[in-house]
């Protein structure tokens, strides 16, 4: 049973349970964009961001990778592995889209080779800005071994990602990681792994499948998150 | 004898020569800060700053540092080696300030240990962007063994520079480099070595000795550059 609320973000609520290793995490139906700015009740986008979410880390942890995922209690509600959160996002980009786009002038889904990896520092009074490793080392958010293996992982995940979504015919253009570390201090993969954090085009058509069709008004999400939880189960792969 | 005008920037000129593989570089007395929106003629200032990249580099090429520095022609004027610049400038900061300082909420002049590299792209279109090392390699500006020798040669820089001018009673607090590559493909330290690409700080008053000096009005600019330079030929170390 859940306890004391820990964290309530954009779009989860973090609670404590009756097992200190434990954390109850409830996905919400609000959607935000423009850091904030933009906010709206969708109904049926937690429980859809939960299912995404529960099958791609049970197939992670089927394949060997380290995550905070323990299971699915109901339609908007998982238990994870209590971790300590490194003050970073990573972002591994495939395809040009989005701030990079904009920040470089590039061509919309111009191919990146090798992918680029980024780090954001988690810190809303700085606006979560852009980091590079060191500038992280030296200000004491991670040390260089973290970084290290926070790249591996991300690697790591980005390749059985990018196989998994090209076998339903969809592109994985970005998206963006969070990492925590267990009291013994592994480093293991945490957060949501949603359309909210990735990037995602139809191969056959071009749509958008993510979040970028709330964040640019491209009709209802619900349906679209919808069509990638179908693509996922009908070619499961565990 | 200097030939065509292959580039005018705020504070130098280059022209070609009889010889194609040598440039011809006259500092000039400009200041610039606010990227160019604030400019003035500070008389002194272009041979100030000859003189202290002549000096300097003269003692990196003699210490076996890799350089495009040739010889002192006059006053303004020195020939150097002509190079396919990298479009990357290096920043190497040992202690936090400016931009730093200011994006990260840091004490100023916070140890920064290791030293914080960072990278930013040549483009006055995008302004000069800060930009990481994934991002310059899939944008096509540097490969990753041009990345990693820049880092190896700006660590080795900033260990030569920061002992020399720790014995003469300074901090180097950050600089910028530029690099760029001989016909054969070797990388070599280019463009200047001056207190306008430099930040340095008097250990025993904490004055700037450099050009923040004028990027924040704290007086005139050309007897702060001349201590600088009197202190380096005060104890040369070539």
């Amino acid at each position: 049973m859940k306890t004391e609320l820990l964290y309530s973000g954009k779009a989860k609520q973090m609670y404590a349970t009756e097992d200190p290793t434990v954390l109850w995490v409830e996905y919400m139906d609000q959607a935000t964009a423009l850091n904030g700015k933009k906010k709206v009740q969708i109904e049926g986008k937690g429980a859809l961001n939960r299912q995404i979410s529960s099958l791609l880390f049970e197939e992670l942890n089927a394949n060997g990778f380290a995550t905070h995922y323990l299971k699915t209690l109901d339609a908007n509600t998982m238990l994870v592995r209590r971790v300590e959160m490194v003050k970073l996002e990573a972002v591994v980009r495939n395809f040009a889209s989005g701030s990079f786009a904009r920040k470089f002038q590039t061509a919309n889904l111009l191919p990146l080779r090798p992918a680029v990896h980024e780090f954001y520092y988690k810190s809303d009074a700085l606006d979560d800005p852009f980091i590079n490793s060191e500038q992280a080392i030296a200000l004491g958010l991670a040390d260089a071994a973290t970084i290290a293996e926070m790249h591996r992982q991300s690697d790591a995940v980005n390749a059985y990602l990018t196989a998994r979504f090209d076998g339903i015919g969809i592109d994985l253009v970005d998206f963006k990681l969070e990492f925590g570390t267990l009291p013994d201090g592994t480093l293991i993969l945490a957060d949501e792994l949603s359309p909210d954090n990735f990037r995602l085009v139809d191969q056959a058509t071009g749509q958008s499948l993510d979040k970028d069709v709330f964040r640019k008004d491209l009709g209802p999400l619900q349906p679209v998150y919808q069509t990638v939880l179908d693509r996922l189960k009908g070619a499961q792969h565990v």
